[in-house]
C-alpha cells in the first residue's frame, strides 16, 4: 500500500484551508507535490494581503518555482481544495504542471466552467475529498453571514 | 487640450517594456492610472525572478492595490502593451478594474482569443500604439532567435 496517495496529500491542503479559515480567509488550500514530496503548501491571503492575486495556488507555483530553481513545474502535481479559478488556471498553463487534484467544485468561478485553456501536458482530477473542502467553504460562509 | 490621453500613458507603458527588453525579458510593461495619476509601474520579470507568475500586469494589481490601501482597482485605468493572457485576465476580473487598455494584440494567448471573462464593469480598449508595442516584441524575438 502506498499511504502518499491522493487523498493523503490533499489532507495536507486541507489543513492549509483550515489555517485560512482561522484567518477570516476563504479556506482554500494548497500543497505542490514532486516525487511524493511536498515542496510548497500555500493557503488563500487576499484578505491579509489585500491582494486579489494571493490566491493559494499563486502562492503555491511561485514558491515550487523557487524551490526547484526554474520556472516550469514538470512533474509536479498541485493539490488544492477547491477548483481554480481562471487567473489560477491561467498561471498553472504558463507553468506547464503535470498534474492537477482538485477538491470541491466551484461551479460559478471555476476555470472548467469559464473555459480556461490548460496546457495539454496537464492532467485533471477533481473531487478528490470534496465533501470535507465544500464543507469547510459553507461553514465558512455561514459563519461570515451571522456575523454580519 | 489634455495631456493625460491614453497615448500619453501607453508610452510610459513602453517605457516600462523596454526596460523588461534590456534584461532579456519579453518585453511587455504597464502602468495603473488613478484620476490621471499613475500609481503603479511595472515589466515583465519572468525570467529574472524565475516565476511564470510574474507578468507586468500580475505586479501592476498587487503594487496599485497596495497603493489604494484596498484590493480592488475601481476607478483605476489598466495600461499594458500586450494584450492580457487569461491569468492576468483572471486577475483583473478579481480587481474589478474600471479600464483596460492595452497596445499590440496577442493572437494566440491573449484573453479575448481565449474567452477569459472579465468582470462585467470593465471597459477594454485595444490598439492604442500597438505597432510600437508589437515592433517591440518582434525586435526582441528577432535578436533571441539569432542570439541562439
Amino acid at each position: 500500500m502506498n499511504p502518499f496517495d491522493d487523498n493523503y496529500f490533499m489532507k495536507k491542503a486541507l489543513q492549509e484551508a483550515e489555517m485560512a479559515f482561522d484567518k477570516g480567509e476563504v479556506p482554500v488550500g494548497a500543497v505542490v507535490v514532486i516525487d511524493n514530496k511536498i515542496i510548497a503548501k500555500s493557503h488563500n491571503l487576499t484578505e491579509t494581503l489585500n491582494d486579489v492575486t494571493a490566491h493559494a495556488e499563486m502562492q503555491a507555483i511561485t514558491a515550487a518555482a523557487n524551490y526547484l530553481g526554474g520556472k516550469y513545474l514538470i512533474d509536479c502535481t498541485l493539490y488544492v481544495t477547491l477548483e481554480p479559478c481562471q487567473m489560477c488556471a491561467g498561471a498553472l498553463y504558463w507553468s506547464q504542471i503535470s498534474k492537477i487534484v482538485y477538491g470541491a467544485k466551484d461551479e460559478k468561478r471555476g476555470f472548467e466552467t469559464l473555459g480556461t485553456t490548460l496546457h495539454p501536458k496537464t492532467k485533471i482530477i477533481g473531487g478528490v475529498m470534496e465533501n470535507e473542502a465544500a464543507t469547510l467553504m459553507k461553514r465558512f460562509f455561514i459563519e461570515k453571514r451571522n456575523l454580519n
